[in-house]
């Protein structure tokens, strides 16, 4: 039994990497997939496919469609969603991810660092699992395959 | 035919009492719910039930499960979510009741100023309709109900 | 028992106001609703509420937003949902919200003049009832609350 | 991870063929599936299995009973649904299958010449990406697999 | 609270007038809906409402699209399914109305004379509550209610 | 807005009683429903309805499927569900309510003393909201219609 | 892409054998499976695995315990349901499984003899397919396949 | 076609190992998986993860949401679930297990002694399936890929 994991949040840090490495180091059956992780890349993708946008809002609107369909996709089959909330960025697009997670009935694993409680408290009223590091989190789904 | 509309987010400003006004100007059968406002009361809330906490985290999530349980109540019964956005604070539930309307299948107004469009380009892509002030959510719901 | 009855299709001819009347004729406790008939308005909504667009295919999307808000709100209050489709038009909209209603599992009835059959037969196939006329069409929900 | 695509619309001209080239030179995981493309066979199915039919309306009735079988089989293996809109036909089962597609909560990708845009508006705002040719297709579904 | 029973099952015997007397009774706020009692009536529906058809098989596929148009509609707005099963008949109808009601968690009460239990055992086993009269059947109904 | 609060648990108490008035003291518009309170009638609904039944076993599968066509009627009509554990008896049946609720998507409102959480921990995990007094379940709903 | 199929229906014919050779014969990547065919089997295998019952009602119930948990196991696993009616027999529980399949948005390929279509008319419009031998349903499946 | 059994749950005695051991020597393809059976770990794998909790309640905390990570996990793959109670113990969380999987129409088998009947008679009469040792509940699963 291989598990699906969608990694939501962040993506200018190095947290997916560790977090692969941790499954990794314990021959976990798991198969991540996340969101384009090259931010220019994720705000570009719109015109690099449709070609060059006459504002900055219809480039955001143009590369956001496209960006929602690898999501969608991969959301659909997460078996697990894991989502990293950093202390810069607004990261809302983090929170859509996490919460559409939660009504779709998946599970979600929270990590967060001990000081942004306050303004992510309902969401991690409604994770299923709240963590401060990747480890941590690896731990957790190691554990769903452990007999004793 | 009465229709249910869940207002999310920023709690800070009256935004709430200008849209009502707007559909009480134009006689709109809707019926407005949305969060506590009182941001103090919201904090406190778990408390306030279950006794003083040892620490601001557990605060934090006694307060956060009374607030999910008012969301969770009043989102199901919502035909209609609007949710603004303002500059400030990080507003990551106001992100979570939107994300959780969108995956209901219950469409969804989004307000914010313009300048917002980078940071919130996922969720306004993912929205029904997005507009720029609660006067406009206000028109695209009289519209609903308009028949020339 | 009352049943809300979405009306989907060309806005051109008056056939929901036939439809209408022979609901009323029989007094039945049916409830209509149904797009914007107003061809001007329905393509204009865009721009009435966010103001002129830039190109044609702008203000068409603002516009598909506003008129989509309107369509999903009333097909979820919608009991059954009847559709029409005349010989002009190319009427992608009217087989969208027919196809939309099947897919929620609320019964269609399609009204289509017999020559468009051909190109109709799918969407046929997958209507509860089939007809010719609107007063056909009010004959069949009229069934539904006979006893005798 | 494969990923099955089904490809709603025309069937008369080789866009099919098309796109199923450029996801072979790109090597993707994609598995594609769609309606009959041998028109006169889809039309003709429903006698070839059943017998001839006394009318034209029944040797339809019986034909698209078959092709629907095949169609919801088919979507509902789909993880994502493709549809081509050309610039003739009536196209009614296209708009069909596209309005079931995210009505399943499948994303949709809309290919349509940009002249078709005012007719298709409602269906171009409910679908996930709109490009114009089958290779814009094929870079979208790509991106969802690129880590870069 | 009301509870709306769909009557599902023979029609050819005066159970429901029974059924209906006993819930009245006991002044239980039950709504009671159910297919066409008269049998000409529903076997002619379809030709009366589309004019005469060429063969049986054609008026019968008439009918039952106009009889299932009933079903569906007023399955749905049913909580809970009463269905009576009798001696004579195929009553095929009879238990696919059954069957939905249970696929659509409603809950089936199940009358039957103790002699059909062999051929109805899969279905009695499916069902919430089996009875042998409509009184029985409305004995359970009631209890919902009582309060000791 | 009224909301439908289905009581689970144990029967023994007057719980129910101390919940109901507390609600009443704050005028809200509360309608509560919930299980037969009367054991005996509980136990012997089966034979009551059905007749004598010649084991205890089949006397209690009797009664079992009556109670259980109440508490599905009852659970589906619910927006929210408060369920009281106790210290003693088993209450598997309170413990399947509570869950069937969770799993239906309405929140539960968990009432247990503080010494049977060890026990209850996947269940107060599961909830909602936990407290220990029906006046707190009661001040965890006034808070939903509250506006300052 | 290998289909599962489950074949409801009569157990007193060959007719699952016809089929699945008629299947074997073109190659079709299909996975049949159905209800235990042999009749003394199905209706002894409650007493098989609980021991004698007292009465022939009981011995049924505990039989119909143990086919129910196979159909709804192996229906769930089912792409599409192919069920035959034979003119003995009252059939109860095929005409349960077509209804489940249908309810479950699973399309049914309906196999009977035409002089029974009478009894069978509403199930038969709520089919996908209606065919006369297992020849055709396999010939309608193999079609799902078919490139031309 | 393999089963993904989930085995809910006493975890103090061997039955998990005799179920598993009386599968192989049928070879039947049932891939299983439970709860965490160390006892102690499992009340342990939340302060393991988090670190030491201040309190008992703290850690009961911790240690559920990881042990429900796990069972959401499993539940959600299973096809079938077997829950086994036992004399001892609340098993309030067997009960937890038991009712979600019924409510997400996944088909329960429950195994208990004859004894607990009366307290366990409501899910007795939801469960799908009632025996009294492991080695029935295996019978009735090697029934569903029996042939004769």
């Amino acid at each position: 039994m291989e598990l699906n994991v969608y990694l939501a949040g962040e993506i200018h840090s190095s947290w997916r990497q560790d977090l692969k490495e941790a499954a990794k180091n314990r021959n976990l059956p798991l198969h991540f997939t996340g969101p384009m992780e090259n931010h220019d890349r994720s705000d570009d993708i719109g015109e690099e496919i449709l070609g060059t946008m006459p504002t900055s809002i219809l480039k955001d609107e143009a590369a956001s469609s496209i960006n929602n369909l690898r999501t969608q996709i991969l959301l659909q089959k997460a078996d697990v969603v894991i989502a990293l909330f950093g202390e810069t960025y607004k990261q809302w697009n983090s929170a859509m991810d996490a919460a559409t997670a939660i009504a779709l009935q998946k599970p979600l694993i929270l990590i967060r660092p001990e000081k942004l409680h306050h303004p992510l408290k309902e969401l991690a009223n409604k994770a299923q699992v709240v963590v401060e590091t990747p480890e941590q989190a690896i731990q957790a789904l190691s554990y769903v395959f452990e007999e004793e």
